[in-house]
This record gives C-alpha cells, sequence and structure tokens, in this order.
C-alpha cells in the first residue's frame, strides 16, 4: 500500500546538520525563542498532520474530484473537516507575523510544512496554497483598512484566498488581459472581466473567499505596465455577497480534488491594492513566494514516490541478482532491490530528493535572513541571491518531481500504472507543476536574461563566489574530487555569465535559446554545492550516528558521479552555441 | 481542437528515398508486386482508417473506459464497429503469408500502420495488437493441426488473441509463474491458474479470443526452462465455451479504453505449442515482433502530439517575440512558435519523430530482409543486426514517446492538463509502454549482456561497420561535421563493447549498472546514422522539392547540434565506470 511517512530526521539534518538554520536564524535574524527542539516540535506536528489528517484523503479525493452545480463548488468528502484541523492548529499563521496574529516563525519551517503537504496531498494544499502570498502581498502593498479587514482573517485560515491573473487571451503573458476595473464614488472599483484556471476560485471549505485580481483601468497603458491589482472579496465587507460567479471548474489530469474554477467578475465591488498600473509589481511579492512554493512541490512529490518505490522495492521479489548474499541461496528470486538498474534509478532518487530539500530549505533560509538581517548590505546581497535562485528552485525543482514520479512509477512496475498502487496519481499530479506559476521556460528566461544578464552577472557571481569558496576549502581532503567537479561547474558557469552579459556577444534570441540549458548548469552548481556542504558535515558528525551519515556520504557519491554529469550534455549545447557555429539562432 | 493527419509525405520519404525500401523489398526480398504505388495506396488507406475511424473514438473512449459484469467486458462505444471495419478492409492481414489468407506485404509497411493506428487511438489498438505475434508464433511453432484451426482466422481477424504470461508474483520473472497444465488423454491439457494484465483477455469485438498461455507441466524443471506454451481458446473447437473466467479489469492510468484483465484457468482446455519446456522459446517469437511494435507505439505517440503541438504554437499568441518579423509590427503578441523556448523544443520533438520513424522503419525492413533474403549469410546477418536494435527500438522510442507527450503538453501551457485539449491523455496512454513487453530496463539488459557481450560484440561491429562506412563516406563532403560527430561516436561503443566483452574486465554487476547508458549511446548511433543518411537523400533530391527537403536538412541540423549531445553525459558515465573507480558496482 501507498503510504507516507514524514522525513523528519532528514529534514532536521539538513536545517541543523547542514544548514545551521536555528543557529543562523538566531544569531542573523533574530529569532531568539527558536531552538532545536521548537523545530523538531513544529516538524512532529507538521508530518502528523500531513501523513494522518492529509494523506488518507488523497485517493479518495483524487478518485471523486469536485463537482460543480450552479456556481458552487463541493470538495471531495473529508476535506471541509481537514481544513478546519489545519486552521484550528493554526498552520496558517506559521510564517506570518505575530502582529497579525501569526507564530512569527522563519520561512523556512514554512517550506517544510509545505513540502510534508503535499507529498501527503497535492489536490488538498492547493487551498491554503495562496494564502501565504495573498498575506505577503496585502502586508507590503495593502492600505491600512485592507490590512486590518483582511490580514486577520487571512493570518488565522478563517478565510481563504486567490490569485486571479490568467484569461483565455492572457496566461503567460498577463500584459494581455481584458478585465476592467471603474472607479466608484465611494473609492473603490468595480471589476468586470472573465477570469480561468483559478485554484480555489470556489468551493466549500470556508465562508469568504479574497480574490487578488489582476484588471486594467480605463486609460491605463497598454500591457503589463497598465495593470492594477485588487482585492475583490467573495462577500463584501458588508455582508452582502459580491457579483463574483464560478461558471464552470476543469476536468483535469491531476490535482483533481482541487477546484480550478473560471470566474465571471459583473461590476464586483474592488479594492485598489498599491499604486494604479503598479499592480504586477505587487503580485510579484506574491508570485515569487509562491514559486518557491511550487518548486516545495516538486519535492514534495519526489520524495513522497521515492519512499514509496524504495519499500516496494526491498519487498518485491521477482528474477535472481547478478550478485546474490549468501543469505538468498535458498531463494528462486531476489528483492528487486538488488538488480542494480533498480539499485541504481533508487540512488539518483534520492540523491535528487534529499538534494533538492537542501536546495529548497537553503532558499528558504535566505529569504529569512534577507528579510531580517540587521546588516542592510547583507540583506540586499541575500535578496540579489535569492531573486537569482527562485526560478530555479522553481524550475529545477518540479521537473525532477515530475521525473521523480516517472522514475518511481517504472520501480512498480505494470503495477504502476494501475490506479490502486497510488503511485500513477503523482505523475498525473506533478505535471501542472512545470506550468503553472510561470512555466519552466519562462523561469529559464527570467533566470537568464532578468537575473543573469540584468545585472551583468552580479548576482550570478555571488553564488559563483560561495561556491568556489566552499570547493577551495576542500580541493585537497577526501572530498577534492567533488569539489574539483564543482570548481569546474563555478568555472564554466562564470565565462558563460560573462559571455552572456557583454552587451553585443551573441545575438538578440540566443540567451533565450540557451535558457533552459543554464538553469540546469546553476540547479547542479547549487545542488552539488549542498551535496559537498552535507557530505562535509557527516564527515565531521560522522561518529554521532555512523549509519545515517555514511548514508549521506554514499548518496553524495553516487550524486557526483551519476547525477552531476547531466551536466555534460548542457554544456556542451551551451559551448557550442556561444561559439556561434551557425545553427544557434 | 486535437486531431490527427497521417504524416504520409513523411513516411514515403523515409521508406523511398532514405532506405530505398520498395527496391529492396523488390530486389533482395523477391515481394515482386510491390512498387511505390502499392505502397503509396496502403498508406493513404490505413491513414484513412486511423484517422477517420480510430480517431473519433480516442477521446470518447478514455473517457467511457471498458466496464466489468460478470465476466463480460464492454469495450467502449464504437469500438465494436470500428474493429468489423478493420477486419473487413483485410489489415489484420496485412504482413501475413498469402498461405494462410495473408496479403504478404512487407512488414515495414505493418509498422507504418501500426504508428498511425496508435497516433489515432492507442487503447482501441491494443486489441489488435497481438494479432500479428500470436499469427507468427502459432506459425512457426504450432502442430499442423492448430496452425489449420486458427491461422486463417487471426489472419482474417474473425478472432483475436492475447499473450497470457503475468502472474501477480511472476511479472519480469516468468520463470517464477505457476500455472499448471495436466495432460489429458485426448492429447490436449488441463491449464489451470489465475494471470493478470492481460490485454484484450476478454472484451465484446469477437467471439472467440486465442489465449496463448504460459504454463507449467508437472515435474517440469525449476524456473524459466521449465514453462510450456498452449493455446487457450475461449471457445473450444467444439464450440463449448472453455473454463476461462474473466474477474474483473483494472483501472488504470491510460489506455483505458483497452481491457486489462485478470483470467481464472480453471482446468480449462489447452494445446500444446511446440516443445514441452521450450514455451519461453516460442513466445519469444511473439515477444520480438512486439517489442518492434511496441517502438512503433512510442513513435506513434510522439507523433501526434508533436503535430498537435507545432499546429497550437502556430495558432496561440502570446508574448512579444524577441526577434519580431516586420510584419507583426502592429501586434501586440506573437504566435508561441517564434518564441526561442517553443521553437527549440518543437524542432527536437520534430528531430525526434522524424528520426524516431527512420528506426522503427529501417528495422522493419531488416525483419523483412533476414526473412526472405535469399542469400543465407546476409539474412543470418541481418537477424543479428535485428537481435541487436530490437531492444533498442523498444526503449528508446518509447522513453522519446513519453518525454514528447510531456514536451507537447508543455507547449499547450494550464491548457496542456485540461482533458478536452487531448494531449494529457497521450501522456497518460504513453507511460506503459516503457513498461509493458519488458519494461525499459530489461531491454538495456538484453541489449548488453544478451545481444553484446552475448556474442562477444560482434553483432555490435556489424552496426557499428555500418554506421562508421557512412561516416566515412561522407566526411569530406557537406555533412562532414555530423560524419565526424558519428564516426566519434561509433569509435566510442566499439571500445566500450569491447571492453564489456572481455571477460573479466568488468565486475559482474556493472554490464546491468550501464546497460541503460549503453542503450541510450546505441539509440542515437542509429538514429543520427539515419539522420546523415536523410541529409544526404535530401541533398541528392533536394531540387525535387526543395521546402520539403530543407526542412529536413534543417531538421538534421538541429539533430546533431541539440539532441545528439544528449550522448555526453552517458558517455562520461560510461567512461568513468569503465575506468574503475570505486564508486560503480
Amino acid at each position: 500500500m501507498f503510504s507516507y511517512l514524514p522525513p523528519v530526521k532528514h529534514m532536521r539534518y539538513v536545517l541543523q546538520d547542514v544548514l545551521s538554520a536555528t543557529r543562523r536564524l538566531q544569531g542573523e535574524a533574530g529569532f531568539d525563542e527558536l531552538d532545536d527542539d521548537l523545530v523538531r516540535q513544529v516538524l512532529d506536528q507538521a508530518g502528523r498532520f500531513a501523513s494522518e489528517v492529509l494523506f488518507p484523503l488523497n485517493a479518495s479525493g483524487d478518485r471523486q474530484g469536485c463537482s460543480f452545480d450552479n456556481g458552487e463548488v463541493r470538495t471531495p468528502d473529508g476535506y471541509a473537516g481537514a481544513y478546519r484541523q489545519f486552521q484550528e492548529a493554526g498552520w496558517a499563521a506559521l510564517a506570518c507575523d505575530p502582529a497579525h496574529g501569526g507564530q512569527g516563525l522563519p520561512h523556512v519551517l514554512n517550506c517544510a510544512l509545505q513540502e510534508m503537504m503535499i507529498s501527503a496531498n497535492h489536490a488538498w494544499t492547493m487551498y491554503p496554497g495562496l494564502l501565504h502570498g495573498a498575506y505577503a502581498c496585502l502586508k507590503e502593498h495593502g492600505s491600512e483598512e485592507l490590512k486590518r479587514r483582511y490580514l486577520p482573517r487571512l493570518v488565522s485560515g478563517e478565510w481563504l484566498a486567490t490569485m486571479c491573473l490568467t484569461e483565455p487571451q492572457a496566461g503567460s503573458d498577463v500584459g494581455l488581459l481584458r478585465t476592467r476595473a471603474v472607479a466608484t464614488d465611494d473609492g473603490g472599483y468595480h471589476i468586470s472581466g472573465s477570469k480561468i484556471f483559478i485554484s480555489g476560485g470556489e468551493h466549500d471549505l470556508t465562508e469568504n473567499i479574497v480574490h487578488l485580481v489582476l484588471a486594467r483601468i480605463p486609460d491605463a497603458p497598454a500591457g503589463s505596465r497598465g495593470i492594477s491589482l485588487f482585492v475583490v472579496p467573495k462577500i463584501r465587507p458588508d455582508g452582502s455577497r459580491n457579483n463574483v460567479l464560478c461558471t464552470g471548474i476543469e476536468h483535469k489530469m491531476g490535482i483533481r480534488g482541487s477546484a480550478t474554477c473560471s470566474l465571471d467578475f459583473e461590476q464586483a465591488s474592488g479594492w485598489l491594492v498599491g499604486e494604479p498600473h503598479r499592480g504586477l509589481a505587487a503580485m510579484f511579492v506574491m508570485m515569487n513566494a509562491a514559486r518557491m512554493l511550487v518548486g516545495a512541490q516538486g519535492l514534495g512529490i519526489a520524495e513522497a514516490v521515492h519512499q514509496n518505490a524504495e519499500r516496494y522495492a526491498r519487498e518485491r521479489v521477482q528474477a535472481k541478482a547478478v550478485v546474490r548474499p549468501p543469505e538468498r541461496g535458498g531463494h528462486a528470486a531476489d528483492p528487486i532491490i538488488l538488480h542494480p538498474p533498480v539499485r541504481r534509478l533508487l540512488a539518483t532518487q534520492r540523491a535528487l530528493v534529499e538534494g533538492g530539500r537542501m536546495m529548497l530549505y537553503w532558499s528558504g533560509l535566505m529569504l529569512d535572513l534577507a528579510e531580517r538581517s540587521p546588516d542592510a548590505a547583507r540583506r540586499e546581497r541575500l535578496g540579489q541571491l535569492l531573486a537569482l535562485v527562485t526560478p530555479v528552485v522553481k524550475a529545477f525543482l518540479t521537473q525532477k518531481g515530475f521525473d521523480g514520479a516517472s522514475a518511481a512509477l517504472q520501480v512498480y512496475g505494470g503495477y504502476g500504472v494501475i490506479t490502486e498502487t497510488g503511485v500513477e496519481q503523482y505523475l498525473r499530479d506533478a505535471r501542472v507543476t512545470m506550468i503553472y506559476e510561470g512555466t519552466n521556460e519562462i523561469q529559464a528566461i527570467d533566470l537568464v536574461v532578468r537575473k543573469i544578464i540584468g545585472d551583468g552577472g552580479a548576482s550570478l557571481g555571488l553564488l559563483l563566489r560561495d561556491i568556489a569558496d566552499t570547493a577551495r576549502a576542500e580541493r585537497a581532503g577526501p572530498l577534492g574530487r567533488y569539489a574539483a567537479a564543482l570548481a569546474t561547474l563555478a568555472d564554466d558557469l562564470g565565462a558563460i555569465g560573462k559571455r552572456l552579459s557583454t552587451p553585443g556577444a551573441t545575438t538578440p534570441e540566443l540567451p533565450h535559446w540557451i535558457a533552459q540549458d543554464v538553469l540546469q548548469l546553476v540547479g547542479h552548481g547549487v545542488m552539488g554545492w549542498l551535496w559537498l556542504r552535507s557530505a562535509r558535515a557527516s564527515l565531521d558528525d560522522r561518529d554521532a550516528d555512523t549509519g545515517f551519515h555514511d548514508e549521506r556520504l554514499a548518496t553524495a557519491a553516487h550524486y557526483f558521479a551519476y547525477v552531476f554529469p547531466e551536466t555534460a550534455a548542457s554544456l556542451a549545447i551551451v559551448r557550442q552555441c556561444l561559439a556561434g557555429d551557425g545553427v544557434a539562432p
């Protein structure tokens, strides 16, 4: 049977041994009350909520799906009860400001919470998925009135939130949107238009839903510089029903328990968030947090399927292994984990799951430090780094999550495609993560064009310097081979960044053309760097828990031998394109 | 809307311009009546059947699925009618011997037929999917009595066939099967046991179903050397119902219109095919044909999704392109095919689809020549080559088919995961092709351990010699760069094959551990070779249809610049393992 065991031990290893998160959050970011005990408590409780409350609804929610009738959406059986427990436990408030009723815990713990909820039930987790983003957006850009009205209800989870960008003709290009916002006499706006693909646009989990809607004020500039952001609640402050109508829900490949809604706004009451025509900037606060959490989805999926595939490979007996442990001598066949291709597949997935967790938590920690470090220069530096790696976290981890679900399914053989086995649902659920919150192609272009070329390679330089420093420190020791591989990649990436940032050095299309390869290289740069740090931590702490640390060291070795070489293909392509050989545009 | 246009023009290009198939089938294989006109007629008719009869049932069959009630299976609406048309048109008989009522056309045309049927409707095509394999198996191993009884009905399509291998504890390892066969006084057997995952094990398309069942005769040797093959018809020759009961059908990720059945045999009447205990050898006749046709499934899926994604990319307008054609100046946004990442994705898919078609048809042509060449030495040589590349065709093309469906879905953005768009069904349908008829891991081991090491590298040597000959001939000309890349890969593969075939040169597990990488390298060796031959053909014939041939030449260029470099990662891994660096087993 498919199951989910929260990987709390590995999470604590990443937070404490690899990233020294607690110490840094105390020292650098002023989380005074935070200690390892509290971290462990939060992880344990979040793990219980995910595995005991959410996971049991995962397969049934997929089978049942949502139903739509006359503007109303019914979520699968059990979803509403699980949401009440989520709300009562205060999970919505985890990383929110105590001034608004939050628990004031760091983002990095929210990353762990999100990972576990996704592992347990991706579809359900879509409903509160935008709560934190809406909170962050209103906190930064909302008027005092809007903050007073909405922040406490979002922080408590009493109300849920959506992000309404997409229209049929305006997907990746929000600049094409047509929804209109006309000012009214009372200082508000009337919002009219149709939005599609709105996750949780309508449901039966909360009484009110806070829609954050992008729309165009009359006479606004064309394109993305003429878009404003509005709060449009399902229930108006006076208690009346707003003119927001759900006109249907989608039939989808996956996350079938999540209602993907079409919404019609007909002169709906809305309130401006931030400055007119500056809606995209306000929305981007939400988008960036959301992108990191989509990365967490990739990780959560990869973790859940990996642990199940590994267990199945220990149980499933099929064919004699090439090299048999002596104790299997009398058996007609061996557990498939003894077969080299299965063992390699699982080791590769373990390296990607554990490496992905280091990558996500490292980003979450940077977000905390970037917000709260007392040193402004350091805040800026961390903010730059974070902006650089956010598209990488999103695209790299979602690709690995989808691929990981497919790899895990392969371990199950024919049983893998059978619905009751459970793994095929994860593969279906995973697919959309490579699309929403900006397709992975858009993430790659964001990385290369805006984040690398946009600042002349400065942010990339910061990252590469950190990587090179670690590599240099490890060059002579037992981890020298990993350090050398990493140093070479850092050098290569430095040269690529410099070339791309040199005005006129490439055709205008070239950076877009090779963006995906560069993203792969940066992804492995970060993941390899973190595996090197993990190996160092495990070498240092080895005596404390030898079996555990030896497993990490073996996984680091596998990563550098069998996963990191993926960079060879990307490098070959980028080099050839930069050499200007006539095939690249 | 999703649609399917049979790519007859490209099929004819591959058959005639690249492979000179008609000429070789006439000259070398004695297909005297075959000419280009007949080929075109068959392709046109098959294309009409696929696009006009099968495709309209594809989405509806997925939605409706099969239903099971009290041992009976109902296929989706329209399936039975389509099957009658298939039967009446004589498609079952296409590549069968005229002596048994067949049309006597070459296998390579059957490959094209299969590709088109899968593009149009994978689930439906599962039903007649084993017809040809059952025919070939009975023709080669059946008694005269069995041949008389079953071959004409299979060739006419009046009855359908299954392959009953899998049991719950015996999947990849058929040696573990437990179904028993006890001889009866009348020279037959009583078959008892439970089989699972039997495609088309029960349905309402034909009155009789001819099950080919693997079972164990009492006192047979243990393992795979004690397995015998039996014909167990649903209806006995005397017209009575045999004791074969369908006990259920599976809920699956994809190919939902195909009934995947559990069958109970309770002292069912069966007849031995071939020698006792030699069932696997007999079944392998069926398996090898089936593996090539699963490769055709990968191709069929990749073709269907690619042509739709490309059309969508021309229609969908989103964001301004980096470099805009002058005529788009007045528009707010451009077709997404003008965006470099979309253009590159589509070009890569085109290279894999067209390259995959060359690979499949080349294999099909070899099968024809291997069966019918008048020269025994040549037949043997071709048989060796075919045995070598069959696992590559199966694993390489199904992986590319699944990846292609995911890539095509990505082009659709958010619409891609919506059921009504159509592409997500292809992704779900595609997944099982990497598993059935031997998982892709098993194909890789078959390639490396049995086909390369098993004959001391001789077959691989044959293939590499052909590749090197073509590369040498093109080295100095305009295709010299492709030839050089290919020659280098052939050299590398030769060295790898030699090393692997040297007794004691590696640990026992190593060939299994790197089998997948070797398969990737051989796959690109074959595909690259065929792209080189295509480029040569298009250069020579360019004046006849310049636009068409220039597109092929551009695709060849794209293949060598952006797809072939996938080999860099596999090569890096294989080299490192063969260097014996301590990480590999």
